[in-house]
Protein backbone atom coordinates (compact mmCIF):
# COMPACT_ATOMS: atom_id res chain seq x y z
CA UNK A 1 0.00 0.00 0.00
CA UNK A 2 2.71 2.41 -0.80
CA UNK A 3 1.50 4.27 -3.19
CA UNK A 4 -2.07 4.69 -1.61
CA UNK A 5 0.46 6.57 1.10
CA UNK A 6 2.20 8.77 -1.04
CA UNK A 7 -0.45 9.80 -2.85
CA UNK A 8 -3.14 10.18 0.38
CA UNK A 9 -3.55 13.00 2.10
CA UNK A 10 -3.39 12.10 6.00
CA UNK A 11 -6.63 12.76 7.15
CA UNK A 12 -5.95 15.63 10.20
CA UNK A 13 -2.90 16.74 7.96
CA UNK A 14 -2.16 19.18 5.60
CA UNK A 15 -2.55 18.63 1.58
CA UNK A 16 0.77 21.14 0.86
CA UNK A 17 -0.90 21.13 -3.09
CA UNK A 18 1.16 23.68 -3.97
CA UNK A 19 4.47 21.00 -2.83
CA UNK A 20 2.96 18.54 -4.99
CA UNK A 21 4.53 18.23 -8.76
CA UNK A 22 1.52 17.00 -11.21
CA UNK A 23 4.11 15.94 -13.43
CA UNK A 24 6.23 13.69 -10.70
CA UNK A 25 7.36 10.46 -12.02
CA UNK A 26 8.40 9.27 -9.12
CA UNK A 27 6.13 6.39 -8.00
CA UNK A 28 6.70 5.30 -12.04
CA UNK A 29 9.86 5.71 -13.28
CA UNK A 30 9.03 3.73 -15.86
CA UNK A 31 6.34 4.10 -18.61
CA UNK A 32 6.17 0.34 -20.46
CA UNK A 33 6.03 -0.86 -16.99
CA UNK A 34 3.04 1.02 -15.69
CA UNK A 35 1.52 0.66 -19.02
CA UNK A 36 1.50 -3.15 -18.31
CA UNK A 37 0.66 -3.07 -14.43
CA UNK A 38 -2.22 -0.65 -15.16
CA UNK A 39 -3.59 -3.70 -17.42
CA UNK A 40 -3.12 -6.03 -15.00
CA UNK A 41 -4.73 -4.24 -12.53
CA UNK A 42 -7.88 -3.54 -14.62
CA UNK A 43 -8.13 -7.17 -15.00
CA UNK A 44 -7.78 -7.38 -11.29
CA UNK A 45 -10.32 -5.14 -10.62
CA UNK A 46 -13.02 -6.66 -13.14
CA UNK A 47 -12.65 -10.08 -11.16
CA UNK A 48 -12.87 -8.29 -8.12
CA UNK A 49 -15.95 -6.20 -9.21
CA UNK A 50 -17.31 -9.44 -10.36
CA UNK A 51 -17.03 -10.84 -6.49
CA UNK A 52 -18.70 -7.53 -5.22
CA UNK A 53 -21.42 -7.93 -7.21
CA UNK A 54 -22.42 -11.35 -6.23
CA UNK A 55 -21.51 -11.25 -2.29
CA UNK A 56 -24.22 -7.86 -3.17
CA UNK A 57 -23.16 -6.25 0.16
CA UNK A 58 -21.23 -3.48 0.01
CA UNK A 59 -20.22 -0.75 -2.86
CA UNK A 60 -17.56 1.30 -3.65
CA UNK A 61 -17.55 4.68 -4.49
CA UNK A 62 -15.10 6.09 -6.45
CA UNK A 63 -15.73 10.42 -6.48
CA UNK A 64 -13.23 12.19 -9.35
CA UNK A 65 -12.43 15.97 -9.01
CA UNK A 66 -10.34 18.28 -11.55
CA UNK A 67 -10.20 21.48 -13.28
CA UNK A 68 -11.36 21.13 -16.88
CA UNK A 69 -9.29 18.71 -18.99
CA UNK A 70 -7.70 16.99 -15.85
CA UNK A 71 -8.81 13.49 -17.48
CA UNK A 72 -12.13 12.58 -15.34
CA UNK A 73 -13.21 11.02 -18.50
CA UNK A 74 -10.07 9.21 -19.38
CA UNK A 75 -9.63 7.90 -16.56
CA UNK A 76 -12.94 6.06 -16.24
CA UNK A 77 -12.44 4.65 -19.45
CA UNK A 78 -8.89 3.31 -18.93
CA UNK A 79 -9.09 2.32 -15.15
CA UNK A 80 -13.12 0.53 -15.98
CA UNK A 81 -12.03 -0.52 -19.51
CA UNK A 82 -12.08 -4.59 -18.31
CA UNK A 83 -14.79 -4.26 -15.96
CA UNK A 84 -17.32 -2.90 -18.39
CA UNK A 85 -20.88 -1.16 -17.75
CA UNK A 86 -22.50 -4.37 -15.66
CA UNK A 87 -22.53 -3.37 -11.74
CA UNK A 88 -20.86 -0.33 -12.76
CA UNK A 89 -22.81 3.03 -12.34
CA UNK A 90 -21.16 6.51 -13.90
CA UNK A 91 -22.75 9.61 -12.91
CA UNK A 92 -21.69 12.73 -14.25
CA UNK A 93 -22.72 15.68 -11.97
CA UNK A 94 -23.09 19.47 -13.87
CA UNK A 95 -25.06 22.52 -12.88
CA UNK A 96 -28.07 21.29 -10.83
CA UNK A 97 -31.57 21.32 -12.31
CA UNK A 98 -34.50 23.44 -10.69
CA UNK A 99 -35.50 20.38 -9.12
CA UNK A 100 -32.41 19.58 -7.63
CA UNK A 101 -31.96 23.26 -6.59
CA UNK A 102 -35.10 23.20 -4.97
CA UNK A 103 -33.47 20.81 -2.21
CA UNK A 104 -30.15 21.02 -0.05
CA UNK A 105 -26.92 20.46 -2.35
CA UNK A 106 -26.59 16.62 -1.16
CA UNK A 107 -30.26 15.25 -2.79
CA UNK A 108 -29.13 14.74 -5.95
CA UNK A 109 -25.67 12.91 -4.46
CA UNK A 110 -27.32 10.70 -2.65
CA UNK A 111 -29.80 9.79 -5.28
CA UNK A 112 -26.94 8.73 -7.33
CA UNK A 113 -25.30 6.76 -5.08
CA UNK A 114 -23.99 3.35 -6.02
CA UNK A 115 -26.64 0.16 -4.25
CA UNK A 116 -24.89 -2.54 -2.37
CA UNK A 117 -22.54 -4.90 -4.85
CA UNK A 118 -22.24 -2.05 -7.26
CA UNK A 119 -19.12 0.57 -8.24
CA UNK A 120 -20.24 3.64 -8.53
CA UNK A 121 -18.20 6.78 -10.24
CA UNK A 122 -18.85 10.30 -9.58
CA UNK A 123 -17.69 12.91 -11.94
CA UNK A 124 -17.24 15.98 -10.49
CA UNK A 125 -19.44 15.38 -7.30
CA UNK A 126 -20.67 17.28 -4.12
CA UNK A 127 -17.28 18.98 -3.85
CA UNK A 128 -18.52 21.47 -6.54
CA UNK A 129 -20.22 22.85 -3.78
CA UNK A 130 -17.69 23.91 -2.27
CA UNK A 131 -15.28 24.38 -5.20
CA UNK A 132 -17.49 26.16 -8.00
CA UNK A 133 -19.91 27.51 -5.22
CA UNK A 134 -16.46 29.02 -3.08
CA UNK A 135 -14.62 30.63 -6.04
CA UNK A 136 -17.83 31.67 -7.84
CA UNK A 137 -19.42 32.83 -4.69
CA UNK A 138 -22.85 30.61 -5.72
CA UNK A 139 -24.33 30.79 -1.83
CA UNK A 140 -23.64 33.11 0.93
CA UNK A 141 -20.18 32.39 2.72
CA UNK A 142 -21.93 30.88 6.22
CA UNK A 143 -23.74 28.28 3.74
CA UNK A 144 -20.25 27.12 2.37
CA UNK A 145 -18.46 27.15 5.42
CA UNK A 146 -20.82 24.39 7.03
CA UNK A 147 -20.72 22.31 3.95
CA UNK A 148 -17.54 20.51 4.59
CA UNK A 149 -18.72 19.19 7.72
CA UNK A 150 -22.29 18.38 6.44
CA UNK A 151 -20.20 16.37 3.38
CA UNK A 152 -18.23 14.78 6.09
CA UNK A 153 -21.24 13.77 8.13
CA UNK A 154 -22.92 12.55 5.03
CA UNK A 155 -19.59 10.54 3.68
CA UNK A 156 -19.59 8.73 7.16
CA UNK A 157 -22.73 7.52 7.11
CA UNK A 158 -22.33 5.96 3.89
CA UNK A 159 -19.07 4.45 5.26
CA UNK A 160 -20.48 3.39 8.23
CA UNK A 161 -23.66 1.29 5.91
CA UNK A 162 -21.09 -0.50 3.92
CA UNK A 163 -19.74 1.93 1.07
CA UNK A 164 -15.83 2.08 0.76
CA UNK A 165 -15.52 5.77 -0.28
CA UNK A 166 -12.24 6.69 -2.66
CA UNK A 167 -11.60 10.45 -3.83
CA UNK A 168 -9.26 11.12 -6.26
CA UNK A 169 -7.98 14.86 -7.13
CA UNK A 170 -6.85 14.66 -10.47
CA UNK A 171 -3.55 17.30 -10.41
CA UNK A 172 -2.73 18.90 -12.94
CA UNK A 173 -0.34 22.01 -14.04
CA UNK A 174 -1.81 25.36 -15.16
CA UNK A 175 0.94 24.79 -18.65
CA UNK A 176 -0.71 21.17 -18.95
CA UNK A 177 -4.39 22.51 -19.00
CA UNK A 178 -3.18 25.12 -21.51
CA UNK A 179 -1.18 22.39 -23.75
CA UNK A 180 -5.09 20.43 -23.09
CA UNK A 181 -7.72 23.36 -23.65
CA UNK A 182 -5.38 24.49 -27.67
CA UNK A 183 -5.46 20.59 -28.45
CA UNK A 184 -9.64 20.41 -28.26
CA UNK A 185 -9.48 23.80 -30.18
CA UNK A 186 -7.17 22.28 -32.63
CA UNK A 187 -8.53 18.69 -33.31
CA UNK A 188 -11.72 18.87 -34.68
CA UNK A 189 -12.80 15.81 -33.39
CA UNK A 190 -12.45 17.26 -29.94
CA UNK A 191 -13.98 20.46 -30.44
CA UNK A 192 -16.91 19.53 -29.18
CA UNK A 193 -15.37 19.80 -26.06
CA UNK A 194 -14.24 22.90 -25.89
CA UNK A 195 -16.50 24.89 -23.87
CA UNK A 196 -15.68 28.67 -24.33
CA UNK A 197 -16.81 29.30 -20.41
CA UNK A 198 -13.71 27.20 -19.84
CA UNK A 199 -11.40 30.31 -20.14
CA UNK A 200 -13.27 31.82 -17.83
CA UNK A 201 -12.21 28.99 -15.03
CA UNK A 202 -8.69 29.31 -15.95
CA UNK A 203 -8.15 32.98 -15.08
CA UNK A 204 -9.46 31.76 -11.42
CA UNK A 205 -6.81 29.11 -11.45
CA UNK A 206 -5.58 30.26 -7.74
CA UNK A 207 -8.89 30.56 -6.15
CA UNK A 208 -9.80 27.00 -7.21
CA UNK A 209 -6.46 25.37 -6.62
CA UNK A 210 -7.13 27.36 -2.83
CA UNK A 211 -10.73 25.87 -2.47
CA UNK A 212 -9.56 22.59 -4.20
CA UNK A 213 -6.73 22.87 -0.90
CA UNK A 214 -9.35 23.94 1.68
CA UNK A 215 -11.29 20.38 0.73
CA UNK A 216 -7.74 18.38 0.73
CA UNK A 217 -7.48 19.61 4.55
CA UNK A 218 -10.55 19.29 5.70
CA UNK A 219 -12.38 16.35 4.41
CA UNK A 220 -9.54 14.02 4.31
CA UNK A 221 -11.01 11.49 6.73
CA UNK A 222 -10.14 8.38 7.72
CA UNK A 223 -13.40 6.86 6.50
CA UNK A 224 -13.13 8.78 2.91
CA UNK A 225 -9.73 9.60 2.30
CA UNK A 226 -8.32 12.18 -0.42
CA UNK A 227 -5.86 11.38 -2.93
CA UNK A 228 -4.12 13.86 -4.86
CA UNK A 229 -2.73 12.26 -8.21
CA UNK A 230 0.06 13.70 -10.57
CA UNK A 231 -2.22 13.53 -13.83
CA UNK A 232 0.25 15.47 -16.03
CA UNK A 233 0.64 12.14 -17.43
CA UNK A 234 -2.24 10.04 -18.50
CA UNK A 235 -0.79 6.85 -18.28
CA UNK A 236 1.01 7.87 -14.74
CA UNK A 237 -2.23 8.96 -13.52
CA UNK A 238 -3.93 5.81 -15.10
CA UNK A 239 -1.84 3.84 -13.04
CA UNK A 240 -1.70 4.87 -10.16
CA UNK A 241 -5.62 5.22 -9.91
CA UNK A 242 -5.89 1.54 -11.30
CA UNK A 243 -3.47 0.22 -8.19
CA UNK A 244 -5.34 2.34 -5.33
CA UNK A 245 -8.23 1.06 -6.63
CA UNK A 246 -7.57 -2.34 -6.91
CA UNK A 247 -5.56 -2.47 -3.27
CA UNK A 248 -8.98 -1.24 -1.53
CA UNK A 249 -11.21 -3.62 -3.56
CA UNK A 250 -8.38 -6.16 -2.34
CA UNK A 251 -8.27 -5.00 1.39
CA UNK A 252 -12.37 -5.33 0.91
CA UNK A 253 -12.02 -8.81 -0.37
CA UNK A 254 -15.57 -9.64 -0.97
CA UNK A 255 -16.92 -13.06 -1.67
CA UNK A 256 -19.18 -15.68 -3.26
CA UNK A 257 -21.56 -16.23 -1.58
CA UNK A 258 -22.14 -19.54 -0.30
CA UNK A 259 -25.63 -20.81 -0.54
CA UNK A 260 -27.57 -22.29 2.67
CA UNK A 261 -28.96 -24.93 0.24
CA UNK A 262 -27.09 -28.08 -0.60
CA UNK A 263 -26.54 -27.96 -4.43
CA UNK A 264 -27.71 -31.80 -4.12
CA UNK A 265 -30.66 -31.12 -2.83
CA UNK A 266 -31.86 -30.13 -6.72
CA UNK A 267 -31.95 -32.10 -9.91
CA UNK A 268 -33.08 -29.90 -12.90
CA UNK A 269 -35.06 -32.25 -15.36
CA UNK B 1 -28.67 -5.28 -42.70
CA UNK B 2 -29.15 -8.83 -44.10
CA UNK B 3 -28.39 -10.29 -40.48
CA UNK B 4 -31.12 -7.57 -39.00
CA UNK B 5 -33.52 -9.02 -41.61
CA UNK B 6 -32.85 -12.52 -40.51
CA UNK B 7 -33.49 -12.30 -36.91
CA UNK B 8 -36.37 -9.61 -36.88
CA UNK B 9 -39.63 -10.00 -36.63
CA UNK B 10 -41.39 -8.17 -39.32
CA UNK B 11 -43.65 -5.76 -37.81
CA UNK B 12 -47.32 -6.99 -38.63
CA UNK B 13 -46.15 -10.48 -39.20
CA UNK B 14 -46.02 -13.41 -36.88
CA UNK B 15 -42.75 -14.74 -34.85
CA UNK B 16 -43.03 -18.29 -35.24
CA UNK B 17 -40.73 -18.91 -32.47
CA UNK B 18 -41.16 -22.60 -32.61
CA UNK B 19 -40.20 -22.88 -36.39
CA UNK B 20 -36.75 -20.48 -34.81
CA UNK B 21 -33.80 -23.18 -33.85
CA UNK B 22 -32.35 -21.81 -30.75
CA UNK B 23 -29.15 -23.39 -32.23
CA UNK B 24 -29.23 -21.85 -35.98
CA UNK B 25 -25.51 -21.08 -36.64
CA UNK B 26 -26.45 -20.63 -40.25
CA UNK B 27 -25.51 -16.73 -40.07
CA UNK B 28 -22.34 -17.88 -38.51
CA UNK B 29 -20.71 -21.10 -39.79
CA UNK B 30 -16.85 -20.26 -38.67
CA UNK B 31 -16.89 -19.44 -35.17
CA UNK B 32 -13.32 -18.03 -35.33
CA UNK B 33 -14.67 -15.69 -37.72
CA UNK B 34 -17.79 -14.52 -36.19
CA UNK B 35 -15.38 -13.95 -32.77
CA UNK B 36 -13.06 -11.38 -34.59
CA UNK B 37 -15.23 -9.62 -36.43
CA UNK B 38 -17.28 -9.55 -32.93
CA UNK B 39 -14.89 -7.69 -32.04
CA UNK B 40 -14.52 -5.77 -34.94
CA UNK B 41 -18.13 -4.81 -34.26
CA UNK B 42 -17.25 -3.74 -30.71
CA UNK B 43 -14.89 -1.37 -31.44
CA UNK B 44 -17.00 0.10 -34.01
CA UNK B 45 -19.43 0.28 -31.29
CA UNK B 46 -16.98 2.36 -29.18
CA UNK B 47 -16.40 4.64 -31.20
CA UNK B 48 -19.72 5.58 -32.70
CA UNK B 49 -20.43 5.32 -28.88
CA UNK B 50 -18.38 8.01 -28.70
CA UNK B 51 -20.16 10.08 -31.22
CA UNK B 52 -23.53 9.57 -29.71
CA UNK B 53 -22.42 10.86 -26.97
CA UNK B 54 -20.73 13.56 -28.33
CA UNK B 55 -23.68 14.68 -30.19
CA UNK B 56 -25.70 14.50 -27.41
CA UNK B 57 -29.09 14.63 -28.99
CA UNK B 58 -30.13 11.06 -29.27
CA UNK B 59 -30.07 7.67 -27.35
CA UNK B 60 -30.44 4.26 -27.69
CA UNK B 61 -32.34 1.81 -26.13
CA UNK B 62 -31.10 -1.71 -25.95
CA UNK B 63 -33.92 -4.09 -24.67
CA UNK B 64 -32.75 -7.66 -23.78
CA UNK B 65 -35.13 -10.37 -22.38
CA UNK B 66 -34.82 -14.03 -22.13
CA UNK B 67 -35.64 -16.66 -19.66
CA UNK B 68 -33.02 -17.53 -17.22
CA UNK B 69 -29.70 -18.04 -17.97
CA UNK B 70 -30.57 -16.92 -21.55
CA UNK B 71 -27.34 -14.94 -21.31
CA UNK B 72 -28.60 -11.05 -20.79
CA UNK B 73 -25.41 -10.19 -18.21
CA UNK B 74 -22.89 -12.34 -20.78
CA UNK B 75 -24.09 -10.24 -23.98
CA UNK B 76 -24.18 -6.92 -22.13
CA UNK B 77 -20.27 -7.93 -21.31
CA UNK B 78 -19.59 -8.63 -24.71
CA UNK B 79 -21.00 -6.34 -26.70
CA UNK B 80 -19.90 -3.43 -24.90
CA UNK B 81 -16.40 -4.52 -23.71
CA UNK B 82 -14.97 -2.51 -25.59
CA UNK B 83 -17.58 0.39 -24.64
CA UNK B 84 -16.84 0.79 -21.10
CA UNK B 85 -19.31 2.37 -18.34
CA UNK B 86 -18.89 5.85 -19.99
CA UNK B 87 -21.85 6.96 -21.29
CA UNK B 88 -24.02 4.03 -20.92
CA UNK B 89 -26.77 3.00 -18.47
CA UNK B 90 -27.12 -0.31 -17.60
CA UNK B 91 -30.62 -0.54 -16.05
CA UNK B 92 -31.64 -4.35 -13.98
CA UNK B 93 -35.08 -4.74 -13.73
CA UNK B 94 -36.32 -7.49 -10.68
CA UNK B 95 -39.26 -7.67 -9.05
CA UNK B 96 -40.90 -4.12 -8.69
CA UNK B 97 -40.43 -2.12 -4.88
CA UNK B 98 -43.71 -0.94 -3.25
CA UNK B 99 -43.22 2.64 -4.44
CA UNK B 100 -42.80 1.05 -8.11
CA UNK B 101 -46.06 -1.03 -7.89
CA UNK B 102 -47.86 2.27 -6.35
CA UNK B 103 -47.49 3.80 -10.17
CA UNK B 104 -48.42 1.67 -13.53
CA UNK B 105 -46.29 -0.37 -14.85
CA UNK B 106 -44.19 1.92 -16.76
CA UNK B 107 -43.23 4.46 -14.42
CA UNK B 108 -39.82 2.99 -13.29
CA UNK B 109 -39.51 2.21 -16.79
CA UNK B 110 -39.28 5.71 -18.35
CA UNK B 111 -37.32 6.73 -15.23
CA UNK B 112 -34.57 4.38 -16.71
CA UNK B 113 -34.75 5.59 -20.30
CA UNK B 114 -31.46 6.86 -21.25
CA UNK B 115 -30.95 10.36 -21.70
CA UNK B 116 -29.81 11.85 -25.24
CA UNK B 117 -26.03 10.56 -25.80
CA UNK B 118 -26.13 7.62 -23.85
CA UNK B 119 -26.91 3.96 -24.55
CA UNK B 120 -29.29 2.63 -22.09
CA UNK B 121 -29.08 -1.02 -21.90
CA UNK B 122 -32.05 -2.93 -20.26
CA UNK B 123 -31.82 -6.40 -18.75
CA UNK B 124 -35.42 -7.14 -18.36
CA UNK B 125 -37.98 -4.41 -19.11
CA UNK B 126 -41.51 -3.74 -19.02
CA UNK B 127 -41.79 -6.87 -20.65
CA UNK B 128 -41.88 -8.64 -17.84
CA UNK B 129 -45.37 -7.29 -17.37
CA UNK B 130 -46.58 -9.35 -20.32
CA UNK B 131 -44.44 -12.44 -19.29
CA UNK B 132 -43.97 -13.53 -15.91
CA UNK B 133 -46.87 -11.26 -15.08
CA UNK B 134 -49.18 -13.64 -17.78
CA UNK B 135 -48.15 -17.07 -16.81
CA UNK B 136 -47.90 -16.24 -13.10
CA UNK B 137 -51.30 -14.43 -13.21
CA UNK B 138 -49.99 -10.72 -11.31
CA UNK B 139 -52.46 -8.96 -12.96
CA UNK B 140 -56.00 -9.05 -13.85
CA UNK B 141 -56.19 -10.67 -17.93
CA UNK B 142 -58.10 -7.68 -18.65
CA UNK B 143 -54.87 -5.41 -17.77
CA UNK B 144 -52.34 -7.33 -19.24
CA UNK B 145 -54.22 -7.34 -22.12
CA UNK B 146 -54.10 -3.91 -22.50
CA UNK B 147 -50.63 -3.75 -21.93
CA UNK B 148 -49.57 -4.52 -25.23
CA UNK B 149 -50.92 -1.31 -26.78
CA UNK B 150 -49.98 0.98 -24.01
CA UNK B 151 -46.00 -0.56 -24.27
CA UNK B 152 -46.76 0.22 -28.21
CA UNK B 153 -47.59 3.72 -27.79
CA UNK B 154 -44.68 4.27 -24.93
CA UNK B 155 -42.29 2.90 -27.34
CA UNK B 156 -43.16 4.84 -30.03
CA UNK B 157 -43.01 8.14 -28.10
CA UNK B 158 -40.03 7.19 -26.90
CA UNK B 159 -38.76 6.80 -30.77
CA UNK B 160 -40.44 10.13 -31.78
CA UNK B 161 -38.73 11.83 -29.32
CA UNK B 162 -35.34 10.62 -30.10
CA UNK B 163 -34.62 7.48 -28.83
CA UNK B 164 -33.91 4.52 -31.34
CA UNK B 165 -35.20 1.21 -29.33
CA UNK B 166 -33.68 -2.56 -30.10
CA UNK B 167 -34.86 -5.30 -28.15
CA UNK B 168 -33.48 -8.62 -28.07
CA UNK B 169 -35.19 -11.60 -27.32
CA UNK B 170 -32.12 -14.82 -26.31
CA UNK B 171 -33.78 -17.25 -27.41
CA UNK B 172 -32.25 -20.87 -26.15
CA UNK B 173 -33.40 -24.58 -26.02
CA UNK B 174 -35.14 -26.31 -23.30
CA UNK B 175 -32.02 -28.80 -23.00
CA UNK B 176 -29.36 -25.97 -23.10
CA UNK B 177 -30.34 -24.25 -19.90
CA UNK B 178 -30.57 -27.53 -18.18
CA UNK B 179 -26.90 -27.44 -19.21
CA UNK B 180 -26.74 -23.92 -17.96
CA UNK B 181 -28.82 -24.33 -14.80
CA UNK B 182 -26.85 -27.62 -13.86
CA UNK B 183 -23.78 -25.80 -14.24
CA UNK B 184 -24.78 -23.03 -12.03
CA UNK B 185 -24.86 -25.93 -9.65
CA UNK B 186 -21.79 -27.67 -10.01
CA UNK B 187 -19.52 -24.51 -10.34
CA UNK B 188 -18.74 -23.10 -6.61
CA UNK B 189 -18.25 -19.58 -8.67
CA UNK B 190 -20.97 -19.48 -10.33
CA UNK B 191 -23.49 -21.25 -7.52
CA UNK B 192 -24.95 -17.70 -6.13
CA UNK B 193 -26.52 -17.13 -9.53
CA UNK B 194 -28.29 -20.18 -8.81
CA UNK B 195 -32.25 -19.52 -8.07
CA UNK B 196 -33.81 -22.52 -6.55
CA UNK B 197 -37.63 -20.07 -7.92
CA UNK B 198 -35.51 -20.50 -11.40
CA UNK B 199 -36.73 -23.92 -11.65
CA UNK B 200 -40.85 -23.42 -10.52
CA UNK B 201 -40.12 -21.12 -13.93
CA UNK B 202 -38.78 -24.26 -16.03
CA UNK B 203 -41.56 -25.97 -15.08
CA UNK B 204 -43.71 -23.17 -16.69
CA UNK B 205 -41.34 -23.28 -19.88
CA UNK B 206 -44.34 -23.90 -22.52
CA UNK B 207 -46.52 -21.36 -20.74
CA UNK B 208 -43.37 -18.62 -20.93
CA UNK B 209 -43.00 -19.53 -24.45
CA UNK B 210 -46.03 -18.58 -25.49
CA UNK B 211 -46.28 -15.86 -23.54
CA UNK B 212 -42.91 -14.54 -25.18
CA UNK B 213 -44.49 -15.24 -28.87
CA UNK B 214 -47.83 -12.73 -27.90
CA UNK B 215 -45.13 -10.24 -27.39
CA UNK B 216 -42.84 -10.70 -30.29
CA UNK B 217 -46.14 -10.81 -32.51
CA UNK B 218 -48.20 -7.64 -30.99
CA UNK B 219 -45.24 -5.68 -30.27
CA UNK B 220 -42.40 -5.99 -32.81
CA UNK B 221 -42.84 -2.66 -34.28
CA UNK B 222 -41.62 -0.25 -36.92
CA UNK B 223 -39.87 1.80 -34.60
CA UNK B 224 -39.18 -1.03 -32.02
CA UNK B 225 -38.40 -3.73 -33.62
CA UNK B 226 -37.85 -7.50 -31.60
CA UNK B 227 -35.00 -9.63 -33.04
CA UNK B 228 -34.84 -13.23 -31.91
CA UNK B 229 -31.43 -13.98 -31.54
CA UNK B 230 -30.03 -18.09 -31.44
CA UNK B 231 -28.84 -17.74 -28.32
CA UNK B 232 -27.64 -21.95 -27.30
CA UNK B 233 -24.20 -20.66 -28.35
CA UNK B 234 -22.94 -17.58 -26.93
CA UNK B 235 -20.22 -16.51 -29.39
CA UNK B 236 -22.98 -16.84 -32.09
CA UNK B 237 -25.15 -14.90 -29.91
CA UNK B 238 -22.77 -11.82 -29.05
CA UNK B 239 -22.29 -11.80 -33.21
CA UNK B 240 -25.40 -11.28 -33.74
CA UNK B 241 -26.30 -8.89 -31.53
CA UNK B 242 -22.83 -6.87 -31.89
CA UNK B 243 -23.53 -6.70 -35.47
CA UNK B 244 -27.25 -5.78 -35.12
CA UNK B 245 -26.01 -2.64 -32.70
CA UNK B 246 -23.03 -1.15 -34.99
CA UNK B 247 -25.99 -1.42 -37.85
CA UNK B 248 -28.52 0.61 -36.06
CA UNK B 249 -25.57 3.03 -34.54
CA UNK B 250 -24.16 3.61 -38.16
CA UNK B 251 -27.70 4.22 -39.56
CA UNK B 252 -28.11 6.73 -37.21
CA UNK B 253 -24.66 8.27 -38.13
CA UNK B 254 -24.00 10.72 -35.25
CA UNK B 255 -21.76 13.44 -35.61
CA UNK B 256 -19.75 15.10 -33.39
CA UNK B 257 -20.89 18.88 -33.01
CA UNK B 258 -19.64 22.23 -35.00
CA UNK B 259 -19.49 24.73 -32.51
CA UNK B 260 -20.54 28.14 -33.91
CA UNK B 261 -17.72 29.76 -32.85
CA UNK B 262 -14.47 29.56 -34.88
CA UNK B 263 -11.50 28.25 -32.88
CA UNK B 264 -9.75 31.05 -33.88
CA UNK B 265 -11.47 33.51 -31.99
CA UNK B 266 -9.72 31.98 -28.66
CA UNK B 267 -6.86 32.06 -27.43
CA UNK B 268 -5.52 29.74 -24.57
CA UNK B 269 -3.55 32.15 -22.64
Amino acid sequence: MTLVSKFRVAPGGRAHLGRRNPADLSAFPDREAAEAQSKADGEAINTLQDRLYAEGQRALLVVLQGVDTAGKDGTIKSVFKETGPVGVLVAPFRAPSEEERAHDFLWRIHKACPPRGFIGIFNRSHYEDVLIARVRKLAPTSEIEARYDQINAFEKTLAETGTTILKFMLHISKKEQRERLQARLDEPRSRWKFNPGDLGDRKLWIKYQAAYELVLDKCSTQWAPWHVIPADHKWARNAAIAAIVRATLEAMNPQYPKPKWDPKDFKVV
